[in-house]
């Protein structure tokens, strides 16, 4: 198993085999710029190519596309110059290689403490979509709101169902998330009425950023569209269910979910993830060709939520899920995203829909967890939760289990704040 | 009422009352900058700001606000600014002011005929967002796909319903349309087909852009939302309908939509609208008190669809119909999509929905027009059409009718190419 010369803990979610790509500054006025997390630093990809030992392959000698406030100049270079930079890092920080390692003057300019630097949104959003993928999710809600014989609808299993999201209000972890106000109708009243929203959730997502798009009019192949994605983070896809119960028909969630999506810092490349590859769901009925893989398209992504409200003295994780069941693959998603031409640039963002399993503990929002409100969560202390209160912090994590390390997605986390009085 | 000393022929869309903007350039390697249109011509911003003549307030001396590829430079500017620059062209252009008039060297400079140069997409748009406003289109579509009794839904009169539109798909005027392929599943199959869509449609739109947006978490009142309006175009929304009969539940339109959107070239100024502001149609129930206009909010705005197919001598209108007949104003559309906190920003584009009015030939889409292929069109050569054929070109325009006057949004063009062989 590999190694680098800086020290990873075990259970580290960022070891030499990760190499996640983000946007950092030390100081609110310094200039922010692409880093790459390795154990508890960052790497400062600015300073490392200006020191000489980072190249950028047909490019000019200039580290401009590191001294950027977002990841999509890097993106748009192209996969050649990802892939190189990934292959010179994964070199340069091995333990058996001298030439950072040993120059303890530029590692002191070039490495600096996770906690001492201040993370951003790691890339400047065109579109956003999100799916529908997962197939317990899909049945589960369907179950709640439409009765189990109509849970699923007719077109489901033939295609990834999904829908444009607002990418404006994108943020990264650790920004505050207001609740919503908002009109909903309650059982028994004749009228809507005007308020906070009472039903507060989160869903559990994993997202991705195109890193390479397509020509209007020219759709991305089932083959090819793996390699289209610079990388993934987590993603909560918070939602109003009051909301988004009374405005959803019939043209899909709106406010109920465009007040705020958080996602991870760290954008984890997509060839760290190869080694966990495994075969997905069996699809039945088999795709339309277009759809129909010929490969293992699914990742063995351990995922956990845990919550924090201002009453209990610890964080407690009450869900943990994994992405391997998702029923959709990202693969499948992208390419029927365009196979009617629409064009995806460098920079979109696609999540997967919440992500839940076949058992209780692995459903990945608070409508699901609880049915509806029928089996609250019951913590530790004793508090329970039905819907999100204010105040509670909510994170979500997730990893890769390799034999030895893991490739892990540090966290989303956010603090619901208290809805604006009106 | 005023005049121009550049002669604007009777009927023309841009007298010295309107002055819409617009990015162009004369030759493909031209550096594109800001233009205005006046009779047959665009007077280019950035040759009249150097001349001296235009000032910009508060601004550093220099013309970079004009020489854009997109107006989001000048929106961001902020409105004093784009106030005082309408404000001193409609002085410099007036036909009593010598300054530019006399000046025969600068208007050689300054002006080119709007046929002579290429119009491109004006905005660098952020996130659309399609609202789906007129009450006619919503009980007619609604009527077809669920029966009149459930025509529309219980939210429709309480909230303008709208959702997130594609923005990396939206096309200036002129630019050809690719008849799309999905998923469609025809009456009787008992699984979906893939191929070219059979149901291509047009909505006619108008769409605003935000020129101002809001904070995160801070919503616009209803009594702002207008000042933060940049201005107007007309939007041609494509539409697949067999694609979006399929895809369509429960997460709303998403590859029925997603492969084009068309736009008109010039933007014209919310103040350019004002003498044609008139009373909406009355609002029953009334809206609650965030959506409740103390003023009048719809304008009039008369608009023609016209097509012509490959067999047709000549273009034929055959859907005339008017902004005024609209429920949910522009402004409350605004307010209604910020009160859960969702931040707009400028160069975010949404748009209205089909507009349609009470009569026939007032429906703004086929799927109406024709009420779903029971009533076709025919043409005065005998061609007759339900949906798009290929080679169609549709063309939009609208104007508002003044006194002596028109204050006209010029047109959207295009023409469907056949769908890509897969």
């Amino acid at each position: 198993m590999q190694k680098s010369f800086i020290q990873v803990e075990k259970g580290s979610h960022f070891p030499i085999q990760n190499l996640p790509y983000g946007i950092f500054r030390k100081q609110k006025d310094e200039e922010p710029r692409v880093g790459v997390a390795i154990g508890d630093y960052v790497l400062d990809l600015a300073v490392l190519h200006e020191s000489g030992l980072l190249k950028i392959e047909g490019e000019q000698d200039d580290s401009s596309i590191f001294r950027q406030r977002y990841l999509n100049a890097m993106m748009e270079a192209g996969s050649t110059v990802w892939k190189a930079i990934r292959k010179q890092l994964q070199q340069l920080l091995d333990e058996g290689e001298a030439s950072l390692r040993d120059d303890m003057e530029l590692r002191e300019r070039a490495f600096t403490k996770i906690d001492a630097v201040e993370l951003l949104l790691p890339v400047e959003i065109g579109d956003y979509t999100d799916f529908y993928a997962s197939k317990e999710h899909a049945t589960n809600v369907g179950s709640m709101f439409r009765g189990k014989d109509q849970a699923l609808m007719p077109n489901w299993t033939h295609l990834p169902v999904g829908y444009h999201g607002r990418a404006s209000s994108v943020v990264v972890s650790g920004t505050e998330v207001r609740r919503p106000n908002g009109q909903m109708k309650p059982p028994g009243h004749e009228f809507p009425i005007f308020g906070p929203s009472k039903q507060l959730d989160f869903e559990l997502e994993l997202g991705w950023f195109v890193g390479h798009g397509n020509v209007s009019g020219e759709p991305i192949r089932l083959e090819e569209a793996e390699e289209k994605i610079f990388g993934l983070v987590l993603v909560n896809d918070w939602s109003a269910r009051d909301i988004q119960a009374w405005e959803y028909q019939p043209l899909g969630p709106f406010l109920a979910k465009s007040f705020a999506t958080s996602i991870s810092p760290w954008v984890v490349p997509m060839d760290a993830l190869e080694p966990f590859r495994v075969q997905g769901p069996k699809q039945e009925p088999t795709p339309l060709s277009y759809l129909e893989h010929k490969k293992a398209a699914a990742f063995d992504i351990q995922l956990d939520v845990s919550l924090k409200g201002s009453t209990m003295e610890s964080i407690e994780t009450f869900i943990s899920t994994n992405f391997k069941y998702m029923y959709w693959s990202m693969a499948q998603q992208m390419s029927h995203h365009t196979i009617n031409g629409c064009n995806l640039r460098a920079g979109d963002l696609l999540a997967s829909g919440t992500i839940s399993g076949p058992e209780k503990s692995e459903r990945g929002c608070l409508l699901e967890r609880t049915w509806r409100g029928e089996e609250p969560i019951t913590f530790s202390n004793g508090d329970k939760r039905v819907w999100l209160e204010d105040d509670d912090e909510v994170v979500m994590t997730g990893y890769c289990q390799g034999n030895g390390y893991r490739v892990g997605f540090g966290e989303v986390r956010a603090k619901i704040a208290p809805a604006l009085e009106m």
